[in-house]
């Protein structure tokens, strides 16, 4: 079965703004077995969403509107699908109570405004919103002659995630054969796209009933897989298949295969050691940890560290000796080397990781090019330098050398 | 003018990724005096490439295709685009050999495959990719009885933005009665979206000729005010006179009114005043740092800081004494000006800067709930304190308290 998803809402039309509702419904109606063939994306115009709407009843088997269902003079998609699909709307008695209840609920007296929220598509089925005063509506049967699947949500992201859990997946569900989705994520460190690629190609193309979508962002790859089969046992049997063997020719480059984040999986390994963590961080600026305290919980094993911007600062947190610096300059193996040991000394953590670099735009030589990163991890059994030349821009570079450094205490602690 | 923007990529159909080209397409036709009426993503199959084009064709004046022209057997935007206008698609012998001296510069050898990328729409004049290999196209002229202009462009950001600004804005703007749009954003922080919009909207109303938009973020909240007119003057004259009025009544609350982030004031800020920052941050975990590292040239002025996270390393790095976090807990405001106080004085900064709170989702107590957080700003006139209840997810609270604390240094320095 096929979908088409429509976004309705001017502000849509605007540089900055994007519909990301979408890509939750994508998700959700793929596991169904339901494909998305169709996105449009259409301002709030009476006409034009009557035209859209009509368009995507002739060519979709499941039509799906977010937002327009407000109070407001703009909110126009109940008025315009029951145009496209030449139906009456009429005004539920029951949905007109709640709305008052809602608003008697906060003291307040309703404005008159708010009761098109209840009129409902002759047919329809409501739905109600738990998190919101518009309604959403669900339609099944044959419109303009074809068996359709017709359904309105609103727009604010969690009333629609909710409403659609709650009340749409297990009639799409009752309304499509029986189908298994499989999936798996595999996550890969330290390849490029097309080396990853070159290296996989012959293994997933063998698998032409497992999807493969390969993602590439900064020094991180995903590689999506996902089968349909009549059974979840088949499905997830043929992509654990094809995952297994791509780890076994990517080895320890795979650092996840459940799409747990780089930083997620450096914080298990800690855990699972009983080990704990510090930074020094020059270049990356805050960043590397940033993302280690992006995860709820981190105090468990991340005792904190050091923005080392100044030279001065290298000194007096991470113990660096100025003429060190002096000598190698801010940006060499040697002071990334002492910026590790130090902070881990200062910190008493198991483990030290520092990283030193120049992210640019400006601050590069001939001999210290921007994008030239070392990084360092210390622990009881010594310390190990990586160097690195990153391409990219400030941020990108700073994304990389932050991934570079977990990537250390990753496979230290592997 | 009115414009549709299609956009063609299997991959724009996943859950995993999104089309980006048109935010940067529709301000660049924004700009021309060009409004968007439809956005539509469809993904590699000709029959619905073909339709989708038909149908944009025959509802607005510019229809722009992104992507799709390709040499592989999913790149069918060109046919599909014949397809629908009813016309021939021929070889250019020219693009043929600049593809074949491509291939050649490299030492490869061209597969054929590639020479469908020097297919022609008949009519169609050929732009140049200087940065890839598949030509964009450009037509105008009467399509179906209706005058149009037709585009197609690569879809990687880089080549698509290149072409489209060498060599279809002045093409564009030959087509266009002359308009100019004057545009200001201002940024706004410390207010709610609905306390802003309650102050303002009286306001804004009145310039019925300016478009204003509000989008609100975690304690930020952009407000595009954009105005069309036959002279630049004119247009501008005119946002920037509300953008007068805006700032008279929100006052110092709008922090930026050029579209300047809040790290880049905060920097200006302490240039001018020739001082420099240190941070000393638990909850926020590096993020404070991060931000203000994120601008190019920011070690002029800020000298780095202590992510401090543990009990401990309050002590080791920012001098807080054990017994005041034992008396008042880490998240005080006593620890907050001790952080601020002690940062300020190990790193001989101007200002010393804290944030201490409880993120979530763990951590949180009656007496200290998740979401509270106390930021302390610390100079030779004394430190002050703030605390603040933030709302949201850990991310969100992390975010609201970093741009707190920045906005301490831009008040204190303003």
């Amino acid at each position: 079965m096929n979908a088409e998803i429509i976004a309705i809402g001017s502000e849509l039309l605007t540089p900055f703004r994007q519909d990301t509702n979408s890509l939750y419904l994508t998700e959700k109606l793929n596991q169904l077995g339901v494909e998305v063939i169709f996105k449009t994306i259409v301002g709030d115009s009476r006409e034009r969403l009557t035209g859209a709407a009509s368009l995507a009843v002739s060519r979709a088997e499941v039509v799906i509107f977010m937002g327009g269902l407000g109070p407001t003079e703009d909110d126009l998609t109940r008025e315009a699908v029951a145009d496209a699909l030449g139906l009456e709307l009429r005004r539920d008695p029951a949905i007109v109570t709640s709305l008052e209840q809602r608003f008697a609920a906060r003291g307040w007296k309703m404005a008159t405004n708010n009761l098109k929220q209840a009129d409902v598509i002759s047919g329809a089925t409501v739905l109600p919103n738990a998190n919101g005063s518009a309604p959403g509506q669900w339609m099944s049967g044959k419109y303009d002659g074809r068996e359709r699947i017709i359904i309105l949500l609103p727009g604010p992201p969690h009333e629609l995630k909710a409403l659609f859990e709650e009340q749409c997946l297990a009639r799409l569900r009752a309304k499509l054969p029986p189908q298994f989705i499989g999936s798996r994520e595999l996550k890969i460190t330290g390849l490029g796209e097309s080396a990853c690629d070159f290296r996989i190609a012959p293994i997933y193309k063998l698998y032409t009933d497992v999807e493969t979508t390969i993602l590439a962002g900064a020094d991180e790859i995903q590689l999506h897989l996902k089968s349909r089969a009549s059974s979840l046992e088949a499905a997830q049997s043929r992509v654990d298949e094809l995952a297994e063997k791509i780890e076994e020719e990517l080895g320890d480059s795979v650092f996840s295969d459940n799409g747990d984040s780089m930083e997620q999986i450096v914080g298990y390994y800690l855990q699972m050691r009983n080990a704990t963590l510090a930074v020094a961080e020059s270049c990356t600026g805050g960043l590397l940890a940033e993302r280690i305290t992006s995860v709820g919980g981190s105090s468990r094993y991340f005792v904190g560290g050091a923005v080392v911007y100044s030279n001065q600062l290298k000194t007096a947190f991470a113990d660096v000796p100025a003429e060190l610096i002096e000598k190698h300059g801010a940006v060499s193996s040697e002071v990334a080397k002492a910026m590790a040991e130090g902070i881990r000394r200062r910190s008493g953590a198991t483990f030290g990781l520092s990283v030193t670099g120049v992210a640019g735009p400006t601050g590069g030589s001939d001999q210290k090019p921007v994008g030239l990163v070392f990084h360092a991890l210390a622990s009881d059994a010594g310390t190990e330098v990586v160097e690195r030349k990153f391409p990219g821009d400030r941020k990108r570079i700073r994304r990389f050398a932050s991934q570079q450094a977990l990537d250390m205490v990753r496979r230290k602690l592997m």
